[in-house]
């Protein structure tokens, strides 16, 4: 199933995607909160008179660096012996069809393509096999990144953290086998990054055992799982698009801050 | 005024606390949330009597590495060029007496008592001469470190964001003048960490139009604005507190994660 967020004359709510094609596609609003028990309204509204919004609200972002080889290489940068693990904040998180505003601080920002992994379930130290119970869904994700102020400061709050540099979206699928899909960013309509999902250093599982080592996850965070090789700038009036084999499309506009 | 926040009976609640020396104060309940106008209800309750909780309800904590050239250099780091800027996710927050877990992961667990700013406003772009309006008022924080894990891990998600990383309170004191005052930590009684804000490499100004350069901090945030020399190992059993002249003293236990 697919579960998107949206807003329509001001009302807030979730719904399911259903339907095929761009014009299609209806979403049947869902009674509660999708993370819980929850049931189809079957009042269906078009999807083409709602503004989708971040399909999760998460309580916290937990991304991964470098975790396709010929990403790390094309940087210039060594695989990690254990993966690289860092937070992008809540007021980073847009959803789609929202800008992307190129912050003042930066002259290079970036584009990555990644696979986000929603989590369903508060959950803590999982074990491998119990992974597949504490994960919701899946969206795609643009983990934006001032790749100039990430080179300059050690610690990459200000570069992967700013306001607008965490696109998430169209919508979370539940049903997706995440285990070998392909990941695709074009910028304008060109291509610019492929990749596949079994090309991930970690696993999904490996990171989701990693990251919860340390800490609780709660019911909507979000892992970003790394992004293929292919990485380069995105300026002022670009369309970025993520689309991922299974999920579907995510796409941003970049503004000049305002 | 010093505004705590705590839970009696199972109701959870903000108040003043008024009065003096350890059996003298009481908390005057607050009508309202403390972020915007509230006015005090009268009702009052020994602090003896309730449980203490972390004073704030943090979007976001970001905290900021060697901001002291002392502790910079006790680690055998330079003082960086740009200040290090890094994220303690909500789930590592803890109040006054919540005990800090040991992590599984680490064998090398630090203490490094902080000034915690608590931001007042939505705020973004802060200039210089605006932070004092977008402070909220100051508490005592401990940054507790996995120092091995931080060693071995690139980004410090892990190292300084397990759960119950991030102990905050008593309370917050909004009448504090934040610019030269001393930091402490006891470790069972002992001193540890002695130091005074006026050696800050990074003023407080610096710190919020830095984040905020970038990032857009919410009512309940919080800055970690670095350590004083004297970090050094806790171990299980062990009762760390961390005073700030003019704010109080933080307490936490350390215990085995359960």
């Amino acid at each position: 199933m697919r579960i998107a967020r949206f807003s329509i004359d001001g009302n807030v709510a979730f719904g399911a995607v259903e339907g095929e094609g761009p014009d299609g596609l209806v979403l049947d609003i869902i009674k509660g909160i999708p993370y819980t028990d929850f049931e189809l309204s079957g009042t269906k509204v078009p999807l083409s008179k709602v503004r989708l919004l971040p399909p999760v609200l998460p309580n916290k972002v937990v991304a991964i660096g470098r975790n396709y080889a010929e990403h790390a290489r094309e940087l210039g940068n060594e695989v990690p012996e254990v993966p690289i693990t860092f937070f992008k904040p809540t007021t980073s998180v847009i959803g789609p069809g929202d800008a992307i505003q190129y912050p003042s601080f930066s002259d290079e920002l970036h584009h990555e393509a990644e696979l986000a992994v929603v989590i369903g379930r508060m959950c803590r130290e999982v074990p491998r096999e119990r992974v597949k119970d504490v994960v919701f869904g899946y969206t795609c994700a643009n983990d934006v990144t001032a790749r100039d102020v990430q080179k300059r400061e050690k610690q990459w709050a200000r570069a992967k953290g700013f306001d607008t540099s965490c696109p998430l979206g169209p919508w979370v699928e539940t049903d997706l086998d995440p285990a070998d899909v392909t990941i695709q960013c074009t910028v304008n309509g060109e291509q610019r990054q492929l990749g596949r999902t079994s090309d991930m250093i970690r696993s999904i599982e490996d990171l989701v055992v990693h990251i919860t080592e340390a800490m609780t996850l709660l019911p909507g965070d979000v892992i970003l799982t790394g992004t293929p090789a292919g990485v380069g700038p995105l300026n002022v009036g670009d369309e970025v698009a993520v689309t991922i084999e299974g999920i579907g499309t995510l796409t941003n506009k970049v503004i000049k801050r305002g």
